[in-house]
């Protein structure tokens, strides 16, 4: 690679975000194309088949949210999966739970894993060593398939936005499945996409969650780098949710630590939904 | 002007974000360049000296923000001051009040407000004949110093971001100029910029605003089309600020009606700081 700058773009209904900068790696793998770019502003990026999908100065917009509102109620020790999240965010954040004993990180694309391990590893860093962590180089979708019932106590889906080989992660059958592995006061907690530019995907998902799981609760907060800045994640269980009301000593500690994510802005989060949003799913 | 489309882009500190689409308009005023494009998804948009302005899709995002948190508030007859707001999006959110009856629109560049009727006149429509509006063509910190003490009881300060010419509308002898003119339990309104991609400027505005009035509440909300998607709105007042508290019933009838903004978005808005600027701001 050289020293030249170039401009990369994501392109999106006739808008597009693009960052400028010299570009680390390019390589298209047996799934995506792989991006790695090095900017001003955001540091170092990662786009996946023209999406970006996570850069140095914003991730934590991201990964505190899908990974703290479900894992700050946990008390007792947990099994967590997560499919998708090549990049370790999510990884990093579980890890400072001591209630955690085994996290599975399912992985469809090892070069994702690879790439982050090598141009990313400010995300990680030593979780990627953390005892309790077991990557598996799999399909998400068939994980769960293969996955005992009542298995997991938290599921994390941090997956991209649909495409050819990543659509089943946002269907019908797969979120009953996961309802199947998980333990009955497991949780499920996915990224559902912005209420904005995916719309429809998004009101497809807490449409599809609400009526598999007795509860499902959105909270709405910011991604700079994603398509309109605005995103969800989506948390449901088949008991009542009483998301970090307790382990709160832990809580604490870990707030501190969080660059956006703490329990007065999670609890606002979950209030966030667009008037729009709401006439629609209430229509 | 051709049926070519073409890319039009804001820069940000190596980032970019851009619209396609055909250019319907483009001139420099004797203060700036404005251009309105035509684009797929966002519709109609306005750029002024290469900043995006609003656009047809998603300026409710910001309009709503800035005005109802301080107007579902006011159950008296209310004089009511705009300073910027060229658009018409701010004065079409107003003119939904009864309560109010004056409001004197003071804007620093003819040219946006012509080329705004002309090419965005979905965004105000008939509020632009409102019988209490009233458009001045002037400088903002001019009026403000030649309008005598307690005359507002709402000013909305509806600007682009710091710039040569804009500049002193965030400076902290504007502000105290503004608490002159409110009346005592007046409130002052003002897009605060985000504190992602203009965290020093927000911060400053945040301490400034804490320093010359009693109360002082930030929210933050999403703008798709500004810097980073996250941006933030400032509510201050020399008495307590008790936020729709009253005029409920008229206040209920205007949520209905909004895209973005209703009670329960607001209240919790005004609790989504990230964490990083909670910190900052305590140390």
């Amino acid at each position: 690679m050289t020293d030249i700058t170039t401009w990369i773009d994501e392109y999106h209904k006739g808008s597009r975000f693009g960052l400028n900068g010299k570009i680390l790696f390019k390589k298209t793998s047996k799934y995506q194309e792989i991006i790695v770019i090095e900017n001003e502003y955001y540091g170092k990026a990662l786009m996946l088949d023209g999406c970006w999908m996570t850069s140095l100065k914003d991730e934590k917009y991201y990964h505190e949210c899908l990974v703290h509102p479900a894992l700050s109620s946990i008390d007792e020790k947990s099994n967590v999966l997560i499919i998708g999240g090549g990049d370790g965010g999510t990884v990093r954040e579980c890890v400072k739970y001591s209630k955690i004993s085994k996290i599975d990180l399912v992985e469809i694309d090892e070069e994702v894993i690879k790439i982050s391990k090598k141009f990313l590893k400010e995300i990680a860093g030593e979780a990627w060593n953390d005892k309790r962590l077991e990557i598996h180089i799999d399909d998400g979708v068939k994980w769960v398939e293969k996955t005992k019932d009542n298995f997991y106590d938290v599921i994390f889906i941090d997956c991209s936005d649909p495409s050819e080989f990543s659509n089943l992660l946002f269907s019908h059958s797969f979120y009953k499945e996961c309802e199947r592995i998980l333990a009955p006061s497991g949780i499920l907690a996915t990224q559902s996409e912005s209420p904005e530019s995916f719309k429809n995907i998004h009101i497809n998902i807490l449409k599809s969650l609400k009526n598999i799981f007795k509860v499902s609760e959105t909270m709405y907060s910011f991604v700079p780098i994603y398509p309109s800045g605005i995103w969800s994640w989506t948390f449901a269980s088949s008991e009542d949710l009483s998301l970090s009301k307790q382990n709160y000593d832990e809580v604490v500690k870990i707030e501190k630590g969080c660059e956006i994510w703490n329990l007065n802005f999670q609890n606002a989060a979950f209030k966030m939904m667009p008037n729009k949003i709401v006439k629609e799913l209430d229509s």
